[in-house]
């Protein structure tokens, strides 16, 4: 296998195909594939879900379909619930963040893990909720605490992602590099330069306004072509000023 | 105001009116409230984004709806992008976890903050990208990296949720303490008493086989119901066996 081992996301008993579609995406984009689906209650195959999985329609045509949580759990040996409300289960309760950060070294070792969502209306069964080793909860607004069913599971893999040293898709290098500082310190002698020529400092405020247009330009952190474009659109404003006042004259 | 300043979510020409409800109601879960709307597609008001919200209505119906981009960020003093891919601009790309870190504090200054999320198929323009300080980008699978547009506002509630030190909506105190540790070692001597009167123990054996049981009952975590009612189990076991051999014999 070159991919990492990655946790089961097994939905029980979930009601809209659409749910196992976006489900199936939001693995997908997190480098989830293994979907287990507890007695879907529309059947399956379900044509809603591949419809609503967009790219993701392997993970929906590779999902197994068990019986009960019970079975669909059987060969894993570490295994997370999912709730939005307390249960009452004497179990831990961690943040999607540490779960993931947990199950990174079981998975290492050769563990399988399954992580369980419940119906989309009424969540997992507390029987369900006790064929797991914790609980996984999610920070949220309490005026507002329930997830959408693909949401929750979005979650899980974002977090599964990040923790599995995901980066981002691009950036970093999208910046050429800051122009060298002599390079920035000529632009200031040619602005500065002009500005004195059409008399634009009052004669006691010159170090000051100096001072901070200076400040003002560097913090644009200009890259080379950035000051040569600056400095081109600076000459280009002077020689229009000079041609203009040329023909005037 | 009770609740801290919270950056405003603006959608640009979405197109279906499911989006911009799931996006109000992925907001409420993680305590946004503001949201813009750029030239929705199907007009405004939209009866399935209401339909959509669920739980999440008041944050559709005090949606305000702009012509476009540029009049949607007027009022802000810092403006994010969220993009899918690279687009050349020679802009700071940032995770979401570090964007919604930088605009804390701009935030508790009282800055308005402002994040542009694009077309569902085509994103955000270039011209529209220029209006923002950064860009914003989530780290996926290269194999998947395209997210639903609920999703993607979703990721970024999330992690404004989770920064401003929102916390699991239960959990820590659901767990009893740990029983006293006489207690275990009560249960303990019952339990090694009972096993030896059934002569459970090879003779050379019995040390490494206290020891290790002991490990296991310790790795359980018992609270003191958990002591209690792991002792009654066994009694009732042992007094269940011998009243079975007094009925026999």
């Amino acid at each position: 296998m070159s991919r990492p081992a990655t946790p089961a996301i097994i939905l029980v008993e979930p009601q809209l195909g659409e749910n196992i579609g976006m489900t199936a995406r939001a693995m997908a984009n997190f480098g989830l594939s293994e979907l287990r689906l507890v007695a879907p209650r529309d059947g399956w195959p379900n044509e809603k879900a591949l419809a609503a999985a967009a790219g993701a329609t392997a993970v929906v045509e590779r999902a197994c379909v068990f019986p009960d949580a019970r079975s669909a759990v059987g060969d894993l040996r570490f295994v997370l619930a999912t709730t939005a409300r307390e249960r009452g289960q004497m179990k831990r309760v961690v943040s999607p963040e540490a779960a993931m950060g947990e199950i990174r070294p079981r998975l290492a070792a050769g563990e399988g893990i399954g992580i369980l969502f419940g119906r989309e209306r009424t969540g997992l069964e507390n029987d369900e909720i006790s064929l797991a080793d914790a609980i996984v909860t999610f920070p949220v607004d309490p005026a507002l605490a329930s997830l959408n069913l693909a949401q929750a599971v979005l979650l899980v893999a974002y977090e599964w992602f990040k923790g599995a040293g995901g980066g981002l898709p691009f950036g970093g290098e999208v910046r050429s590099p800051p122009a060298p500082r002599e390079m920035v310190a000529s632009l200031f002698d040619f602005l500065e330069a002009e500005l004195e020529a059409v008399s634009f400092y009052p004669p006691d405020k010159r170090p000051v306004m100096t001072r901070n247009m200076r400040d003002m330009i560097l913090r644009m952190g200009m890259s080379e072509q950035d000051v040569r474009t600056l400095r081109g659109a600076l000459r280009a404003l002077v020689e229009g000023r000079r041609t203009r006042r040329s023909m005037g004259g």
